[in-house]
């Protein structure tokens, strides 16, 4: 492994495929209670322990009958049948249902001995404790058999899968009180420069308030990360280092500010002596300055100090990463076919991502320096001009990929 | 206000009018951490209080100039500068850059006084303490004028809007260490049926494990709700009013399997005592059995007992509402054109909702009836058969609506 300089920009595919080869999805698991499983990633296969229903039960209001007791009944040929009581739900009927008789019975009731369908109560009228039914039934009419919905052994989830309510229904249908999960990967954050000061405190001349550890934060937490915020790095080898061993120590670790080619620039260099860097620059606008390495296994991110060059590179680059550690499926693209509101040229050697408003049915560049986060607060989407396009006409068709 | 009677049933579109009708936004707010605002709501326009960045800047790594300096400089004929000092990230220089001077800078520090660009490292060489430069520049060339991605007194967010990561680098970015946000509505979720068991506890004959309440709180989660749990309801009318009034303390109420025309039911017969039944009954498949009031202004639903009926309404009605009480955009419904992989026959004088899995671009239905949780579990969208359509012939063209 040898690094690439940084004048050699590596192109965005390219980077992006050194990142994914070099990310390897969570192995930890945790058991998570089923309240808060909703959306996590299920890290055992889901075998029903028992059938459910668990028993054949009433699907209708009315009254469990035998079948063969329906027989000819209609509206002007009604059979009567004799009431023998009522099957409370949740409990079982002690006796059995035996010829010519009735038993009052609600949805979702176990069935009682001896019956096999239930007359639908609006099919029905009352005689005192005599039911008059207007209609033929067949034997298992308006009842659900026990396991109906899952048998005992049935493979019902599998490994892998990223809980929908859906999911969440069945393991409560289970049983289940707690889920075996993968754990959400530990993405240890940290800001640099020393003109960085967290917010709460008065800014001094020279200074601003830190901005990418909260940009950062929102994505790897929306892509299924836990954000854990490690502070602000000085610039000095120590410090360098002593950050990066502790990122070490994470699943993974997203740097921001220290990958510029400044004379302070340590970041680097101490990442080369301490892991793999697989490249350090890349070929978009804004963005250049982004490194990716590994330290004893842990992914290593360097981002650009810009907060939008960080906050764009974050979606282009970070986010896919964290969802494979994370074992989420990659993000479908939200793609717009538009028309280009007003032309508009931009000149770059690299690919270039123009962050644009959408109104009307058209794209609006949000025009702004790499520097301003406004670019992407105000923003609905991206274009991409790939190396070599530097203008967009008016009225042109364009793709616009939607940030959210 | 009258009740409709559980026999005229309401069609989806009058329902969710209905409902949106009798929800009102929530006006709560509450100070939230920074690091916790994503997808939070802001409770009030923000307005950019000082100059981001406070300061002009560099944008370059480089050596900040007089501009008229450097005129006439190029590869062959290079100027030369004194490199009178460095200027240190995070701090202002105390000094001036004179003609004929430079002062050593990195990218996003604040421009000293006297200078007006700065050239690129890439476009100099070093002489000792005499920096040579190969390259005109006009004023303003490299760096950022202050107030230039916000100014002080900008509109810079508008109240109401969903915090994307990007806005909460403005956020950041002008000093906020916590936001005013809309509180997530509590929705208070109530089970009912006495054959319902909590998860952990063994089942005896007769009883299942409850299903909804977990279903419906991870709807209502996903749909910027907080869940509040309250238990399992008795069917007995003490048990039933003291939940309503219970439910009228929340935001919302949702109740689940009380609103079936069992024997049992009381929940209608209540709420209807209580408060306003707006409707009693949908003309959906599955799902009819759906209540919406309002007790004390507090809006109610009462949804159906049957586990896939009761998401699939939550998704149909429940989740629209909880979006507009937390003030959330409506979700933008996922359609695929698809075609249907098989014949399909399904007779019923209500709009069906038919769950399918999508393979290979086609749909298929999940075929279960409509007490299995399983046909939501394994379910990627959902049909829909307008009332008097109950055949879809294989290779037809459908509509999906996914639910993810």
């Amino acid at each position: 492994m040898t690094m690439k300089p940084f004048t050699e920009l590596t192109d965005r595919e390219t980077a992006i495929k050194l990142i994914m080869d070099n990310v390897k999805p969570i192995k930890r698991v945790e058991a998570v209670p089923l309240d808060e499983v909703a959306g996590r990633v299920l890290a055992a296969d889901v075998v029903a322990g028992f059938d459910v229903p668990p028993f054949d039960r009433a699907s209708m209001d009315g009254y469990a009958v035998k079948a063969l007791d329906t027989s000819g009944a209609t509206g002007d040929t009604p059979v009567r049948l004799k009431i023998i009581g009522v099957q409370h739900t949740g409990e079982l009927y002690e006796g059995e249902v035996g010829g010519g008789e009735a038993l009052e019975i609600a949805t979702g009731s176990p069935m009682p001995k001896g019956s096999d369908a239930v007359v639908m109560v609006e099919d029905t009228a009352l005689e005192g404790d005599v039911v008059v039914v207007y209609k033929e039934l067949k034997a298992g009419r308006n009842m659900a058999p026990a396991g109906e919905d899952m048998k005992r052994g049935d493979h019902v989830l599998s490994r892998g899968a990223v809980l929908t309510p859906g999911m969440v229904g069945a393991l409560a249908a289970l049983g289940y009180a707690e889920v075996e999960v993968y754990e959400k990967p530990r993405v240890a954050i940290y800001s640099s420069g020393p003109e960085i000061v967290p917010q709460g405190t008065p800014l001094r001349p020279g200074q601003i308030y830190d901005v990418n550890s909260y940009t950062l934060a929102a994505v790897i937490e929306s892509n299924g990360g836990a954000p854990v915020k490690r502070g602000i790095m000085l610039d000095d080898v120590e410090s360098v280092e002593a950050a990066i061993m502790d990122a070490a120590d994470h699943d993974m670790g997203v740097f921001s500010g220290g990958s510029s080619v400044g004379v302070k620039d340590l970041f680097g260099e101490v990442m080369e002596r301490l892991g793999d860097v697989f490249f350090h620059g890349v070929r978009v606008k804004p963005g250049k300055p982004t490194l990716f390495g590994t330290v004893g296994g842990t992914p290593i991110f360097g981002m650009p100090g810009y907060p939008t060059s960080c906050l764009n590179n974050s979606y282009v680059f970070l986010a896919p990463a964290v969802r494979l550690l994370a074992r989420l499926p990659p993000r479908e693209a939200r793609v717009l076919r538009l028309s280009m509101g007003h032309r508009m040229a931009s000149r770059s050697d690299r690919e270039q991502f123009i962050t644009v408003r959408v109104e009307e049915g058209k794209a609006y560049r949000v025009f702004k320096q790499s520097g301003d986060i406004t670019s992407m607060t105000h923003a609905d989407g991206y274009i991409v001009l790939p190396v070599g396009v530097s203008v967009v006409e008016e009225g042109e068709e364009i793709e616009v990929t939607l940030l959210y």
